[in-house]
């Protein structure tokens, strides 16, 4: 198959798969998600990815209908189906059917959502700086869940890409926060920098593991707020993702940022992006 | 018809509708929506939720697939298909149908989606008072925009329904915003104060007639924040909605409050209930 959707037990390409009208997505966005990327039709840690899954859902009182190991076995059956090297895997949890009333039946099942289609290859090389802006951070307090009420992160997005860049760094007052859809970090004298994981950013896997890059490498990290002053005058920028290992940046709302330690910078870069391809088998 | 779903030129039972697995609703929360009333298939107020829908939609850039007057006539003709003396009519846009990707074509054709179904007859006097709770306001900085990115609104109703109250204020440190899905002002020594119409809340239709009734009926009106210890020592407190006129309440959190001005409360009460009978020919 070329793309593939899945709904509470039907699967098919996306134009042949329908949702219930009352789906509580429709209404209330009631729902988590979490997504990876696939090398090989290996799922890239998919385990700390439905860790994190399951944790979402928990927060929000969603049932999942189905066992961790289950839901793991589907996605790599499924993933398995579509053609190409490199995928895109997503899956989230809806919290059910029901005619629209914001108050719910706690014990009604969940409905699982799936979706894998392919995406451009990983370069086995770190991939050039790339340009951002900023935006005051409006999102909710409960960043640190993976809710499919998204249309704040929508909007910024929308901002970058309509500004032709690849990210929008949003900031609270001062403090820098994460992303439309991704972490940012810092280099300052040899110091990886990051936000901590509280409910205002989420617990970025991509960036946990560049984190432990870091220890390995000897380089200390601090999570702890940073500002947008403290940004601008980093050694180094740093935007993950679960598919962006170590992006740099080097422009920010027309100002030029960073690359004053490309040293550190390739060392833990290198080290986040070689255990990605050791773990799909290309190197 | 015992209930009437529509999506996108398309109308049944809810049952037997159906959504694109990629409509944006789906990943995103992508929509915005209205709701009202309608009585003897009159749909209440139909306009002024018109105005405020399509100005939801373009904050968003969410294109509404046709003009306000067409919409108002395809709301009224499907209203009027359903069985019943009172009905709840629903309606919404969402982004419209797109592979997952956060940003969007702006050019991109929304997909309208309208629900009516039956709800209980509103009674011709005022209702007894009802209890509440307090919680928290979490939500993002777009109250404003009526959207069914709605999770915060839907843990914090479900709290009220599991403590067995009628609604949840929510509070934004001391200031109180607004309830789960209705607002809350208080009447103190003869004056209706209520949150101003910022980011915080959204302009509730009910509470704008209800600050009407207000100026007619010489009860001098102050938009302006009031704190939770206002509210605790109001002489009413007064929740308004759609399809909620003028509902006192009279215990929060457990603890006895308002009940000291039924003389005022039901001077304004009648005469927003009054508008509602009137314009569906009650009286």
């Amino acid at each position: 198959m070329k793309e593939l959707a899945y709904y509470d037990g039907q699967y098919g390409d996306p134009s042949e798969v329908f949702i219930p009208f009352n789906d509580r997505s429709h209404f209330f966005g009631d729902g988590v998600y979490d997504a990876t990327i696939a090398g090989n039709h290996v799922v890239y840690l998919l385990e700390e990815h439905l860790d994190r899954f399951y944790s979402s859902a928990n927060e929000l009182k969603i049932n999942i209908p189905m066992p961790k190991d289950q839901l793991a076995d589907l996605i790599r059956t499924l993933t398995a189906k579509v053609e190409g090297k490199t995928h895109f895997v997503y899956w989230q949890v809806t919290r059910g059917v029901a005619s629209r009333n914001h108050a719910f039946d706690p014990a009604m099942p969940g409905k699982l959502w799936i979706y894998v289609r392919p995406q451009s290859d990983i370069e086995h090389s770190l991939p050039e700086p790339v340009s951002a802006i900023t935006k005051p951070d409006t999102r909710f307090e409960h960043c640190n869940i993976k809710t499919i009420n998204l249309l704040p992160s929508v909007m910024a997005y929308q901002d970058a890409k309509e500004a032709g860049v690849f990210e929008t760094i949003l900031h609270r007052g001062d403090i820098v926060t994460e992303c439309a859809h991704s972490n940012v970090s810092i280099l300052k004298d040899g110091v990886f920098y990051s936000h901590p994981n509280d409910q205002f950013i989420l617990r970025g896997i991509g960036k946990t593991h560049l984190i432990q890059a870091c220890y390995r490498c000897g380089v200390p990290v601090i999570e702890r707020p940073f500002t947008l002053e403290e940004l601008f005058n980093a050694d180094e920028i740093i935007i993950t993702a679960s598919s962006t290992f170590c992006q740099s940046v080097s422009l920010i709302d027309g100002v030029t940022v960073g690359g004053k330690d490309p040293k550190t910078l390739n060392v833990i870069g290198s080290e986040a992006l070689q255990e990605y391809l050791k773990t799909i088998g290309d190197v």
